[in-house]
């Protein structure tokens, strides 16, 4: 483990993320050289202490360590794919947000060049880099992630998922599809009460309590879901989980009932199949086989 | 307020919810009389001092206060309707589950009844009534909601909206479907993870810290869509919310992409509408427009 700040490190890509990460470097002491497609945007990090580049292949050049944090596959393939040769025999860290897919295409491309690649993806959003509650994923090489651990944590919370390289993204995209799908629930849940002057505001006083006691819900599906059967005492069925009321309300409301109906098609297509006297987590089983 | 223990009750339902209610006015020390339409659901509750009776009519005759923990709002009348007269003068709470039509409707009937009219939705599973974390929502008669709120708090926090009896039937099903789709969102994505061998149990254990931090974004949400203005500074953009890279991952591991997509469409719209730049709130001018 290197837990000192003297290795130099080179940020790839200074938007909001790669600029909050390359602050955290820099505050560290890790001699840091940063460059950005753009100009401009390396000022502040400039103030700060960071040694901005003109080219990609200069910071890559500079550096044992490289961090890509760009927008997304694509634009990291056009700004590494020529400089393969450079990269040949450093340590690539992509933090970039790609699919599993991406993830794992870019980590046979790194090892056939003699890259170091380990693939991350940030649980956080960027004023949160350093902070309590800030958590990023990584997958792919183990020697990478435990070598440069100490710099990791920097940011947040490291966890490590193993070799496969696409294994960060999948959880990652993962989490976010909850996240996403949460968010959509509750301003789901605040049109159906502004009709009623309740303020989204008031609302989100609420519903935040509320959707985080029934997290504590998680658990027990998960077991359920683990243990493959359905029909194990305790559980809320699916036939008493109909959204029936849901959907009546949101309609007297004239909101789209769109996110609980998709719900409800999962709790239905159980019941269509006889399931509906078991329980609710096996809605899981319509998410896992598309119709 | 009456915060003795004599007042007498009577409980009308006994599945596993109104169960749980007549059993902590039972164990309050409240002289409890119970009915239940099958035969046998009062045994456990006649065991702790229950009074169980014959007739609905019977345990209505019994008690000043009636509650109403049955099916849903047409076993409610069912059970009720013929027992108008009996209920004239006294006071009636309903805490079977309800849209907030029916929650109104039911105020008018009991208005036109002489029958003091509370409504409640309760925000727990029976197994919490009586315990931290148990909440129930009140809407209808502020003199019933003020007089027995030391009853009422026996089954958990409870909190009074106004006399508009639908306003808490309509705070319960909002608060619901924000808890329906956000399971849903969950299983989603431990339907991702799943091909990978991680099991639900590890997805649950990063899940519901990851999902308990993220409603701390419900309140800046709510900020902008109370002050209306989806393009005030530091919000993540329609654009670049794009759920492209979960849909692709989610269609790769072979499950259904269905309840992400609903997500997308209400992004997508507000993009088509031309406000991709303005913030993620904004999802919810696409949910208060159905198309
Ligand atoms: N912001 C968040 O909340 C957050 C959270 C988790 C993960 N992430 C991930 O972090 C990554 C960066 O996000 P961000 O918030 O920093 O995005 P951003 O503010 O939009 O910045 C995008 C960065 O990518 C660069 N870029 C885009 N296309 C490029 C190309 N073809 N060639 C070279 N550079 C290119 C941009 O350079 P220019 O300045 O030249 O345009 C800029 O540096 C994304 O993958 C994102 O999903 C972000
Ligand atoms: N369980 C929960 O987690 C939960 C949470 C929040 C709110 N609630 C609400 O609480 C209410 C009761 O739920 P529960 O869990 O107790 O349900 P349950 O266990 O299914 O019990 C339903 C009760 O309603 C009675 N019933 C049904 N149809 C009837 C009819 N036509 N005439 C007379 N009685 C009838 C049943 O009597 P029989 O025994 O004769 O069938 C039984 O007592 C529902 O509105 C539910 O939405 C429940």
């Amino acid at each position: 483990m290197t837990a000192d700040n003297s290795v130099q490190v080179s940020v790839l890509g200074l938007g909001a993320m790669g600029s909050a990460l390359a602050t955290a470097l820099v505050e560290a002491g890790h001699p840091t050289t940063v460059w950005n497609r753009s100009p401009g945007r390396a000022d502040a990090l400039v103030a700060l202490g960071a040694n901005a580049v003109a080219t990609a292949r200069d910071a890559v050049r500079d550096s044992q360590v490289v961090i890509a944090c760009l927008f997304d596959d694509a634009s990291v393939h056009e700004v590494l794919d020529p400089l393969t040769d450079e990269l040949a025999g450093r340590v690539l860290i992509n933090v970039t947000t790609t699919t599993p897919a991406q993830s794992r295409k870019a980590a046979v491309w790194a090892a056939d060049a003699g890259i170091a690649y380990l693939d991350g993806g940030i649980m956080a959003v960027p004023h949160m880099i350093g902070q309590p509650g800030s958590s990023i994923l990584y997958s792919g090489s183990a020697e990478v992630f435990h070598e440069y651990q100490p710099l990791l944590d920097l940011w947040g919370t490291s966890t490590y998922f193993g070799e496969d390289a696409g294994l960060a993204s999948l959880y990652d995209l993962a989490l976010l599809s909850g996240m996403y799908v949460m968010f959509a629930g509750f301003l789901h849940g605040a049109a159906m009460v502004a009709p009623a002057g309740i303020t989204a505001r008031e609302f989100a006083s609420a519903a935040a309590p509320w959707l985080t006691a029934m997290t504590g819900g998680f658990h027990g599906f998960a077991e359920v879901v683990d243990g493959g059967d359905y029909t194990v005492p305790g559980q809320q069925s699916l036939e008493f989980s109909d959204l029936g009321n849901i959907l009546a309300a949101s309609a007297d409301q004239g909101i789209s009932t769109e996110m609980v109906a998709a719900v409800q098609r999962l709790i239905q297509r159980q019941i269509d199949a006889g399931r509906g006297k078991e329980g609710f987590a096996r809605i899981i089983e319509s998410i896992k086989q598309p119709v």
